[in-house]
């Protein structure tokens, strides 16, 4: 198994490879065959060769590398990511990653919330314009496209994974009393879908509504999918009541080829970078999502296991409540996996 | 003055009802000069007639009745808010309600974050549409439209709306990353306009982001202005963090004309609807952004301190911790009212 690691910007090139021994010890342990192979992909190639995602990157993923790790994107020198966004945006796009998996279990809950957002169209589809009146924007438009084939193949993966993974309740998130003609879309495919899993209760929320009850209380939510632009708003307040982005990974596949791109949601956080003390939990939880996929449940249940471990210690950065490093926290876990 | 009162759907026909003899008080006690007419627009007129906003009530409204005061729309027999749609967004575009203000305090907090959002354009643009092959949709396309116009007189009044009232801090809610072309429009403006303004300081965040901190931390924001769907999705977040849906009301405003709509940010609640036992401090505060609007602060300020006294007491409704119904509640807040 060949993995494409991107470590990328700020905390990224600090937490991938922090993480990456536990990975090759896990391989040991459990047998597993592991290589991987680390692309500069990231805001200093692009600053020196306006090279985001090189020409032959996708093809190369694709045949030889279909299981990415990925870091952090982002610099302050490159206004709104236009290098994350074309590596990042590119990469969800061009390897068909339709499906964005940001579980996240919120304080005092001990059950996680399968978020499951749609991840290559939408107001993400990348079409748009301005209209100038001399040196002037007069109008922009970005459009939100969605077509019925994305959204049927996204739905029924996600409802067929809840219901195989025992799940009783999804929520569709959606905006049709406003933004109607995806709306309706997703509504129709939704309910289409849904009758072929008669096990699952589904339900409509509008997505203010939705954000409304989830900050309240989420409790009452099982399974959540959502279109892009939601998913991405709603992941973060996940992560919130999680409490804090160090703690949450994103899983993006497309189930049909097996490619899949594994990443924390945190940003490269350039105001703590290259101090050492950036959190490597939601990196390595990144490394057990990837594990999960590969099929290798145990070595990734070991791993949560030792991280949720470790967590706990003095060892652990400051944002968990110890006193610790980067460093001294993937100690704390590598000592915890040795012992297994 | 003359204000249109629209009751609405659901509990919009009881809190609307409810709050009215305040207002007449009011009026009685400042010698202000208010006369209203109640408009029937609503589900049951869509039922019956399929009308929702009468051809000519965006001119009668225009001369006569320039300050309207709706209680809710919605309705369980009526898919997404058909009707209200047309009433609601129709009134908002019809009448260029471009700037709706959604003030909310956080529980804990003594100061109002004070929400601007764009309230005509984006997604609610209303242009769109849907690809069908046979009678399927195949491709369904919204489309989030900004000029630069509207772009222009939204944040130049809010800005100096802020910067009068003495904010200090002010933080543009965007998606550049992602949305690139509607993104861009609002922070060039944002940028250009912010240096009229040279007292306040201006920041700009990602939506997710934004929404992150937002729950995690609501205590560095100050202003805030965002467009239609992102102010939607941040004002219901706003609501949680206040406490509940039960306490928060908007004003749809249209600077140049004066046109004006006030409103309580909750639904028409089917689930309680005709019990009686609603809460009316969010029709109430609705009012008393009327009130200010109007130009009558002491009337306004005298309505939210009997509001708040009445919170505290038991004849309140259950959702302040009360044992009260929507008349229990008023009664008390009349009783104040006449004391003062
Ligand atoms: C960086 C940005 C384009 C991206 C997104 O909006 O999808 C990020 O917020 C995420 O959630 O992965
Ligand atoms: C009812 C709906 C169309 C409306 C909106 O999205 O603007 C509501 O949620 C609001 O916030 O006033």
């Amino acid at each position: 198994m060949r993995i494409a690691v991107i470590p990328g910007d700020g905390i990224g090139g600090e937490v991938v490879p922090a993480v990456l021994p536990a990975l090759e010890l896990l391989g040991e342990h459990f047998g597993l065959d592991l290589s991987y192979r680390i692309f500069d992909w990231g805001a200093e190639r692009w600053l020196a060769e306006r090279v985001g995602l090189p020409p032959d990157a996708l093809d190369l993923l694709a045949s030889d590398y279909p299981t990415i790790l990925l870091g952090a994107l982002g610099d302050p020198r490159i206004p709104d990511m236009a290098h994350g966004r074309d590596i990042l945006l590119g990469l969800r796009r061009g390897l068909d990653l339709y499906v964005n998996h940001r579980p996240f279990t919120p304080r005092g809950s001990d059950r996680a919330i399968a978020l499951f957002r749609e991840n290559t169209q939408g107001l993400y589809a990348g079409v748009g314009g301005t209209v100038s009146h001399g040196r002037h924007p007069a109008v922009a438009i970005d459009e939100c496209v969605y077509t019925r084939e994305t959204v049927e193949k996204f739905l029924r993966y996600c409802l067929r994974t809840l219901s195989e993974s025992g799940r009783e309740r999804v929520t569709l998130v959606h905006k049709s009393n406003a933004v109607p003609h995806t709306g309706r879309l997703w509504q129709e495919v939704f309910r289409a879908e849904l009758a072929r899993f008669p096990k699952l209760v589904g339900n409509e929320e509008y997505v203010d509504s939705f954000c409304y009850h989830l900050v309240r209380d989420p409790s009452p939510y099982d399974g959540v999918v959502a279109s892009n632009l939601f998913g991405d708003i709603i992941s973060d307040i996940g992560a919130a009541l999680m409490g804090g982005l160090g703690l949450a990974a994103s899983a993006s596949v497309c189930p049909e080829t097996g490619c899949a791109l594994f990443e924390p949601v945190h940003g490269s956080a350039p105001d703590i970078a290259g101090r050492g003390i950036a959190n490597p939990y939601a990196a390595a939880t990144a490394v057990a999502l990837m594990l999960d996929h590969l099929g290798h449940l145990p070595a990734a249940a070991s791993l949560r296991r030792a991280l949720a471990a470790a967590a706990r210690t003095d060892s652990a950065t400051p944002d968990l409540g110890g006193h610790g490093t980067t460093g001294t926290f993937m100690a704390e876990v590598m000592t915890r996996l040795e012992k297994n």
